[in-house]
């Protein structure tokens, strides 16, 4: 086998994955082209590198080494590196044997994952994989081998403690805070529920980003599990532990395409529960208009894909579906939510948010034995009225190395504000999901924490021309005015009187 | 609008396209996500640029600043610029768009193309375009619209005589250099032929890359103008003029994940002939097992959809099927690619290589009005027998800073080889095009213009066990290990037998 002895010059950029910089000439040399992989050795280490060919940068003689190869590999400037031609990874085949629409054996699933987990693919051809995924889908026995591959390519917790209860919700639903609600009920009656949430995809605030407002939500996994084995629960999130890592990477190119494909979907969520060690799951499918599932029967096939797949991985999966037809409560974005979810922990909360989350919770103390059959929703409701689903937040937030002692007003939200009147007297007949979440994101959400929205009014309550109608919150003006125009160019909440549609008759003829 | 003004710091990098990074504090201080553009204003002009933000490179206060935009802004370091937030580019909507099946308007696709040419897209979006058209498609008229795009944000060549005559080949065929005939044929009889073509996408050999061997192939249109005003024809690279620009662009992903729709090849072809000023030109499309296209139904498909695209666009367009189903001559790779045209044209040339290329000159001189109908093959294999198509060939070459008196041994092959026999007695029944092209690749072709293979012994002729079948070149051991390593794991050509079966037989009962 060719190669070449180069000398190490560090780069001093990150680029997510081992990559390295080779003059063109060297390159020749090596008789490598565009997207080929070297084979970078020392006597200590090997490690295989996407190569790159360049006029500038590097001499002739000199290896480029971004920051990640530089680390993990160990070098220093000058160093020498033996550098030879590894072959192209056999995923790139199967990337577009899936692009091709064809059906994909365990093994090229697991090729593909073990190449994403190791950040081995080129934006290209990541790209690809997720594009083909989102037009062309997968079957069940693909979902269950690409679920079974995140798994294998990750770590796992091992609570030691049994029935492991975890809730996920397939969101889409702006100002879905029901896991700061579910978490600790179901914890408080005793269970333990490691829950793991990513941060927002297309929305303006997923459950990490919502829990980091009141205290870390990074942490190693044994810090997490020192937490749930001390509280019985916790909200982490995901993306800090190597939990199933290749879907924190699938997500990455997702979040870029604004594309959330099912299959995807399905293998995602289940990988995360199998690796916190999760053997009873409810998953929630937000439905109606402007959800990511609209209709009552997708939203009925969906949750027979999810116990199905749980069935075929040893989980017993239930699903509730929930009305996505309008934001859950009434604030929007990380911080407001925040408020909303603690005020709500705290006694005083938006009836649609308790309705949910005892609903869900509810379903949950049944399944893990917390409940009688029937009476989940009865006991969820006492453990919220109590005060012990507070307390048991407050134990969780303090775990987590937040403040137990934080009050809803304690919690900094954007102070660039601006009301936006009703246009119109009328009713609320509408609210549309996409817009709030267009226009919280805009606002700066979900990295801006402050930012965010809160609807003064639910559909079908009564409103009159010039009367508050949505506040929006913003920490920059620019942010503000972005998300201003974006309200005013597609309106949010749509607004009618009791008479739709006059009907002007002219008697027919004939 | 919110800015902020940063300090250039150059980045001694290219990233063929705009792109700058940020230090995290100011993307924060912007409202900036991945993804997002920024707009670059100092007080002599703006751009805009897709920025990353980093905690490394660049220090808070301070614009990294990789070379194409330092160069084409005019930077210097500590250059003071105005970084603001830019909107999403609408093109991204219209690729989502076509990811998920629906047609585009010619806006869309105007949105898309141009932001295409100009670079602005990451290789996350581009990929996602190419990946799209390549699952969904298109109709004909995104075809056309997509086409006329491509025409209108590149350069175009004003030839100022009629008619101007264009050939192309779909290609998929290896050994397929029948250009390097046809243009001197068809120039020799007092036609005008400005060919572009592009270099191997999939194949070990584009025409660009074979010329290469003899010429000069990288010209400006000024440059090409002259010189086909001066001798009537030229082979020159497209991709060094801005020819239909975004062509260039979407090729390079296209090779990156070794794919080519169908829709892009017919807007692509038709953009380049457009951009040249063709108004009449010829379609081959190489037809056969193993070739682009397998049946003859689907050929005859393609060379419509290619006449009736002309038909839109104002372009006289003829097709040609040939026959594809094993390489054009025995020579596969640039440099023995050049030694065999330039043997044909002496007068020493292989059988299907003479009759595919005088087919297609002959077509065109018809076309042109220099042969009469039903003449063209005629008189186009009386240029060639003449030596007047390789006069004209030494003008063409001597035309683009080439050597005329090159003769085929003086052309410089791969001095690392190795012969493979045939691994038993009998007849070439299939010669496989993609295996070959795999193993061409494999040897490094195309950027090692040395590398390539000969083929022996085409489909239908005898060999004896252990007889010469193929010669395998590459400038390098490594490539020639790696292309020997293919060949046996795949032998690309199948010999068998008179006898393909024996039928052992019993009588049948009852």
């Amino acid at each position: 086998m060719k190669f070449l002895k180069l000398k190490t010059k560090p780069l001093d950029m990150e680029t997510g994955r081992n990559i390295v910089v080779l003059h063109e000439d060297d390159a020749e040399e090596l008789g490598h082209f565009a997207g080929d992989r070297v084979k970078l050795s020392t006597p200590k280490t090997k490690v295989v590198a996407i190569a790159n060919a360049t006029r500038r940068m590097v001499q002739q003689g000199e290896l480029g080494t971004f920051v990640e190869v530089t680390e993990s590999f160990g070098l220093k400037p000058g160093d020498l590196v033996e550098v030879s031609l590894a072959p192209r990874p056999k995923s790139i085949a199967a990337i577009k044997k899936k692009m091709d629409g064809q059906q994909l054996s365990s093994d090229e699933i697991g090729a593909i994952v073990k190449d994403i987990a190791a950040e081995n693919l080129t934006v290209t051809e990541m790209t690809a994989f997720v594009v083909a995924e989102h037009i062309k889908g997968m079957t069940t026995s693909e979902i269950v081998a690409l679920t079974q591959h995140m798994v294998r390519t990750g770590d796992k917790l091992d609570l030691e403690v049994k029935p492991v209860l975890d809730v996920h919700s397939i969101g889409g639903v702006p100002g879905n805070k029901y896991a700061l609600i579910v978490v600790p009920t179901v914890a408080a009656a005793g269970l333990t529920i490691p829950k793991t949430s990513s941060r927002a995809i297309t929305s303006g605030a997923g459950t990490a980003d919502v829990m980091e407002v009141l205290a870390n939500v990074t942490f190693s996994l044994d810090e997490i599990k020192r937490i749930v084995r001390k509280v019985g629960g916790i909200l982490a999130w995901g993306g800090a532990v190597r939990l199933a890592p290749a879907d924190d990477v699938i997500i990455r190119t997702e979040r870029m395409l604004g594309v959330d494909p099912r299959c995807q979907l399905l293998a995602s969520v289940m990988a995360k529960k199998l690796a916190v060690g999760a053997d009873r799951i409810l998953i929630d499918i937000p439905a109606g208009p402007g959800a990511k599932v609209e209709h009552m029967e997708d939203a009925r096939s969906l949750a027979h894909d999810f116990i199905d797949l749980g069935h075929k991985l040893n989980i017993q999966a239930e699903a509730a579906v929930t009305y996505g037809g309008q934001p859950v409560g009434y604030a929007v974005g990380p911080a407001l939510e925040a408020r909303e979810a603690l005020e709500t922990l705290r006694g005083n909360g938006p009836g649609s948010l308790i309705e949910k989350a005892t609903s869900l919770a509810g379903i949950m103390l049944e399944l893990g034995g917390a409940s009688a059959t029937g009476l989940g929703r009865q006991t969820a409701m006492e453990l919220l009225k109590s005060g012990k689903a507070y307390q048991k937040m407050r134990e969780i937030i303090e775990a987590q190395g937040g403040n137990p002692d934080i009050k809803p007003d304690d919690i900094p939200i954007g102070d660039k504000r601006e009301t936006i009147p009703a246009p119109r007297s009328g009713y609320v007949t509408q609210i549309y999901n996409k817009r709030i979440n267009a226009i919280v994101r805009a606002a700066g959400a979900p990295r801006g924490k402050g930012a965010g929205l809160r609807i003064l009014l639910k559909e079908g309550r009564k409103i009159g021309k010039g009367e508050p109608l949505l506040e929006i919150y913003a920490e920059h003006e620019t942010k503000l005015g972005e998300a201003l125009r974006m309200a005013k160019q597609n309106p949010p909440v749509k607004i009618e009187g009791m008479l739709l549609e006059k009907m002007t008759g002219r008697p027919r003829i004939g």
